[in-house]
This record gives C-alpha cells, sequence and structure tokens, in this order.
C-alpha cells in the first residue's frame, strides 16, 4: 500500500543529531556529536535512595495515573523556586510539568500556530525545536546571531517583514549549538520588540544551571510584565534527561489550552520522574547538586577548549563557552566545512556539521558543534589529537 | 494581551472524563466516573524489587538520554511476545515504545491526517482518542455499534460517503465506554471494508489482557496481510499507567514517520519506565500477573453487576463485561441521561454521561458509564445503594 502522509510530515527529515547520535553510538566512535549529560553528573545515587523511598512508601502514587498539569506538590515547589530565584512568574503566568522542555515546543506550536504560520528563531538553532516547528508545517525566518546573541537590527527586519509571526523561538543563555549568551541589553530589546510587534516569545533555557563562569543573567521571562513569554525549563540537564521531566511557565490563558492538547498527547508525565525531581528538589541538597554538577562540567570544558586550542587552534575561531555542553567552532571561509566533518568521522571523530541547525535547511555553514560532557576524559583527549591530524590533512 | 490559537485548538475542549476525574478526586466522592487501575492490582513490590536493581546495578541507563524508537530489548522481546502470542506483526511492520497509547493516537493523527480530512470512528468511543484526533482539526464520522460491534452497514455507508477518510478508530476488545467486544466476524469484515476503501485501521487495544472471563478473540492486526493496520498497545492496564509506556506496531514506513514525530513531541519515552517494563515481562511471570489481575477486576466487576441489578436492575439495559474497566448502562428513552447523571453526582456518585464519548459532540445518549476497578469494594456497594435511591427517586 502507498501510504499518504500529512503535508508538514511527509517532507519532515529526521533529526540530523539524533541520526549522528544512533552512528556514534557504535562502538569506536568518539561522541563529539551528542549532547548527553556527563554520565557522571548523573546523580545516580540520590535518585537511588529517593527512588527506593517512593516505592516503599508510595509505590500506588508512583504507578496509578495522574493529572495532566503535573504532580502538584512539584508544580507548587518549582512555582515558588522560579519565583524567589529566578524572579519567574506572575500572577497571570501558570506552571505545568511537561514531558521534558521538548513537549513545550511541541505544545506551544500546537496550541498557536496554523499550518503556514511564521516563527521567528535564532539561525542557527536546536535542530529538535526547528523540527517540532516545522512538523506543524510553520514558516521558519531565522535571525542571524553575534557573539551576543540575535542580531536586533535583523530581528526588527522580520517583525516588520512578518507581522503576522506567531512567537520569537530563542535560548537566551548558552544558545544551542553557538554556545553564546545574550546580553542582558538585547534580551531587553528582544523583549521590547516583541511587545511593540504584539509577537510572543518561546524562551527556552536547558543551559542556565550549567553555569560554571561568569555572572548569570536574567532570564526575557524575568522581564515579562505584559503576559507575552513562554518559558521552557528541564530537569534534563541537571537531574536526568532519561526521566523526561519538564515544564514551562506561561500565560495561563495559553497553558491552559497546552494542558488540553498535553491530555490528547501523552495523558499526563511519567509521575514517577515527578516525583524523584519533586523529592531531589526538597528533601535533598539541589544547590549543592548544581554545583557539583558545574564543577564537572567546568572541568570537561576547560579541557577540551585546552586540547582545541593546542591542536587545532590556528584553524578555528571559538568563543569559550561559561556553560552549556557545546563548543561553537568556525572554519575559514576557504574550507569546506562538511567535508572536513565528513573527513573527521571517517577517522571516527563525530561532530555536527552547523548546516543541521539552520533555520534554512539550503543554507551553508563555516561552523560545526562539539559536545564535551558526553564523551570520557580519555575520549576527550584522544578525539582532539585525531581532530588535529585531520585538520592538519585537510585543511594545508 | 488577547491570544490568538490555533484553528483546531480554539474549540478544543478539555476531555469531560479528565475534568470529572479532578473534581471526584476529591474526598467524599464515588468514583465510579474514573479509570484507574486498582490500586490493589498494580504489582508494586514487584516493581519496586526491579527499580531497586535497575538503580544499584545500572543507574545511568535509567537516568540517561536513550533513542526515540525506544528501549531496543524491550523491542525486541515486545516484537517476539506480540508475534508468539498474538500472531500480531509481519515482515513490514515495525515496533516502537510510545509514551503510552495515547501517543499512538496523537503520532498516528499527526502523521496521517491534514486539518479537515476525516477520521471514522465506534460512536460512542474513548473521548481521549477523540479529542486527539480533534486537536488536528480533522472530521469525524461516528458509526453507531451493536451489542457486538460497529454496525458494518453504516461503516461501508461511511467509508463511501468519505472516500478520502484516512483511517478507522476501532476499539474491538472491551470497548471503551461501551464495553462491547466487537464479534469475529465483524473483525473480519471491518477489516475487508478498509482493505476494499483503501481505507487504514488504528486497532487501540488497552484491555484485552485484562479478560476475565470468556474466549479471547484475535486482534483485526493479527489479520493484517496487507499493512493496513496500526495497533496500538500499553502497559498501563497491566503494570502501571503512572509510567506512561505503550507500543505501536504498524507498517515501517508509517512508523518511521511516527518516529520523526515523537522525536520532536518528547525525544524518547522515559526510560526508567521502559527498563521496568522490560525487566517485569523478561525476569518475572509476567503471565500469572496478568492472572491475578484478572481476579481482581473479575470480582470487582460481578461484585458491581450484582449490585446493579439489586439496586437499578429495572431502570436499565447493560450486558455484563468479560473484561475491560466499564459497565456501560442504558437509561429508558423517557428517562433525561444527563438529568440523572447530575443527580446522582449530587449526591457523590460520579459517572461520565454518554454524551462525552458522542463523535459529534451535539448528539444526545441514554447511556452512562460505570467504572469498576477504581472504587473500593465498600465504595462499590455504598455507590450503589445510592444510585438506587437516587433512581428510585428521580426514575419514578
Amino acid at each position: 500500500m502507498e501510504y499518504k502522509f500529512s503535508a508538514p510530515v511527509a517532507d519532515l527529515k529526521p533529526s540530523a543529531i539524533r541520526e549522528i547520535l544512533k552512528f556514534t553510538s557504535m562502538p569506536g566512535y568518539i561522541p563529539f556529536a551528542a549532547g548527553n549529560p556527563a554520565p557522571e553528573a548523573l546523580p545516580t545515587e540520590t535518585v537511588a535512595k529517593i527512588t527506593a523511598d517512593i516505592m516503599l512508601n508510595r509505590p500506588v502514587d508512583a504507578l496509578q495515573y495522574s493529572v495532566t498539569e503535573g504532580y502538584v506538590p512539584l508544580r507548587n515547589h518549582l512555582k515558588e523556586y522560579m519565583k524567589q530565584k529566578h524572579n519567574i512568574g506572575r500572577e497571570f503566568d501558570e506552571l505545568i510539568i511537561t514531558t521534558g522542555a521538548q513537549q513545550v515546543m511541541n505544545l506551544a506550536t500546537m496550541v498557536l500556530c496554523n499550518r503556514g504560520d511564521t516563527i521567528i528563531c535564532e539561525n542557527p538553532s536546536f535542530i529538535g525545536s526547528l523540527n517540532a516547528f516545522r512538523s506543524f508545517g510553520v514558516n521558519l525566518v531565522g535571525v542571524d546571531i553575534d557573539f551576543d546573541g540575535m542580531n536586533i537590527e535583523k530581528l526588527e527586519a522580520a517583525l516588520k517583514a512578518n507581522p503576522d509571526a506567531r512567537f520569537i523561538y530563542t535560548i537566551p543563555t548558552f544558545q544551542n549549538p553557538s554556545g553564546c549568551c545574550m546580553s542582558v541589553e538585547k534580551r531587553k530589546a528582544v523583549y521590547a520588540l516583541a511587545k511593540k510587534y504584539g509577537v510572543l516569545i518561546l524562551e527556552d533555557n536547558p543551559y542556565s544551571d550549567t553555569r560554571f563562569r561568569g555572572e548569570e543573567l536574567p532570564t526575557i521571562k524575568s522581564m515579562d510584565e505584559d503576559g507575552i513569554v513562554i518559558y521552557a525549563g528541564t530537569f534534563s540537564k541537571v537531574i536526568s534527561p532519561g526521566l523526561r521531566v519538564g515544564f514551562t511557565v506561561a500565560p495561563a490563558a495559553i497553558v491552559q489550552k497546552m494542558v488540553v492538547c498535553k491530555q490528547t498527547s501523552d495523558v499526563h508525565t511519567n509521575i514517577l520522574g515527578q516525583l524523584i525531581c519533586h523529592d531531589f528538589m526538597t528533601k535533598y541538597d539541589y544547590e549543592a547538586h548544581l554545583d557539583r554538577n558545574r564543577e564537572v562540567y567546568r572541568k570537561k570544558c576547560d579541557l577540551m577548549c585546552g586540547l582545541i586550542d593546542e591542536h587545532i587552534g590556528q584553524y578555528v575561531e571559538y568563543v569559550r563557552p561559561e556553560g552549556g555542553l557545546f563548543v561553537w567552532l568556525k572554519l575559514p571561509e576557504t574550507v569546506d566545512m562538511v567535508g572536513f566533518c565528513t573527513e573527521a568521522v571517517n577517522n571516527k571523530v563525530a561532530t555536527v556539521p552547523g548546516t543541521a541547525f539552520c533555520a534554512d535547511t539550503t543554507a551553508t555553514s563555516q561552523s560545526f558543534r562539539m559536545n564535551y560532557s558526553t564523551p570520557t576524559d580519555e575520549q576527550i583527549v584522544k578525539g582532539m589529537e585525531i581532530l588535529g591530524k585531520v585538520a592538519k590533512d585537510y585543511l594545508k
């Protein structure tokens, strides 16, 4: 039988990153293409204790159906935590638990966008989100980013050209893939422009709790007095991605629609994972855990960056990250970036070609992304040696 | 700010059942409206042992990112199990893990339907699925069901009137809400008609493993030699709904597109839940567990049905279930069904009015649904006494 697919899905390709991930989970490949938290950063002992306690004292709570909005004590704790620590959440906002932050991208698009609508995004940007948008048949308009985030002139031009854009998608802190942080001035400017043009903002913030250097920057959501920002948070980078627990803080009217769509998507987020995150935040020293994580990432980042400087420093430009999981490296204009990455994979070092992150799938890129959290220190050392040789041969 | 929602979502209402569920989780209400597995049927001790073992011996596997298609050993085991036990799965099929069977409804619609497309469904049918379809702006065409499943003449008329229908949605075994089982002859007829008209079938089968009486019936998927059936299965009714682990067996070309959409929806299903289901099926006596469950449901069903006969038997028609979680009761044509259910809720007994399950949201119904798995035996006794009094007053 010839199967006929829905229009947006017919043309959608699997995420290049996840395809590469499969490829590079084969033994022998150095996984600089991945985006996993470092295994040593996963709080396995604490989660083991929490899980044993839950299964002993309240097993039915962990296994029974729950409500779509999420486990109420976790929602209440997060509301308070986000308010106190990050000034996120106003009277008009609501917070619900989602199946990872990825589901926020899915639900926001489902709720706000008809096929053919426009979403403005950073260019490059996280392919998982871009594909979530594409899966609803929307039109992506990319705004180039400078070292300090979205180019504001280009953003305003995009807003003028697309007055009906449904929202601006941004990862202001440790942007994926570029690793850059949007300056406070630009955060204010993005907010002001969104307000001026009557466009919502979808702020994706998976990485800010991994910051291991520099000053914390205010989220755009913390500036939201007008109910125009949908904020996506997650436990994936700080407790566990495998549990699939994220959340959104957004105007209640929008959240209400997201709940209806979440109900029809997966009924609710797995409740055992929600209980684990709740107990972790309320019964253990969550802040101390975040600090330990930061130390893991600082060391791995410094290790990789030192070796980048040593082995391929003469060929690449990059900004040393202050958090997040990635380094974004730019090759000279004369170099065939995809050719270089292919040569690296042929030598069993997997990186992600920058083209994977372009809003326009036909665009080119001189950059590639490397991850320092997934590989072991030994793999980082070995992989960078290999990349050094590949660069010497390929770029000579 | 005035928020503008996508066209299908703007009109979508929250599931009446989940709204009632919230209402009836308040203390003092008898939860005949719910659909939870009986707490005593949840295998809490086994899951506690399995979870402890996982967190001791392979905690990183339980917390790290996994692949979108699902945990490979669970997929492989399920493929073999479904093939051997249920003759489900051919060379052209593939099996992936989903976030509950609910996600199969979401993904199938996302992959196959454009806004305005038609889905043919049983009338009445499971509101969670109907709302999943509605959330993509499809047009639902309901086919009335007889005591032995879909009316075949009406199905053919619906197919003739809607030659471009994308699929036929059916719950052939212990249909929700009606509780009826489609006869083998009708299963064959539905398959033959789907094939004749070039329309796919989405077969939802959450309840067949709860059968506590009567002969097992072959699934429609087991007849699928043409690659036209998408099958949805789940662990929700047999291990735990809270873990949100389901699966689909469907033609590989369709599954491939579902994987792309799952990637953008929630990346993957929580891996701890997948590991638990895998270990349960492979390291413990899963069949003995299913038998214990059946016994729990048989007793609760018989208790409720006996009390229905005693207290309201003179007012209602119903078929005694051989499995599933629900009894579907029909009031005389002269009775205002919604008024009766409202009077029951006023007396703290929550049932679900049949109108909630109609494909056409403006249709009327003489039936209401009662669940025997959620309430305790004491609640069943008390609730039925109350319903008897309500009936006597209201229907006199």
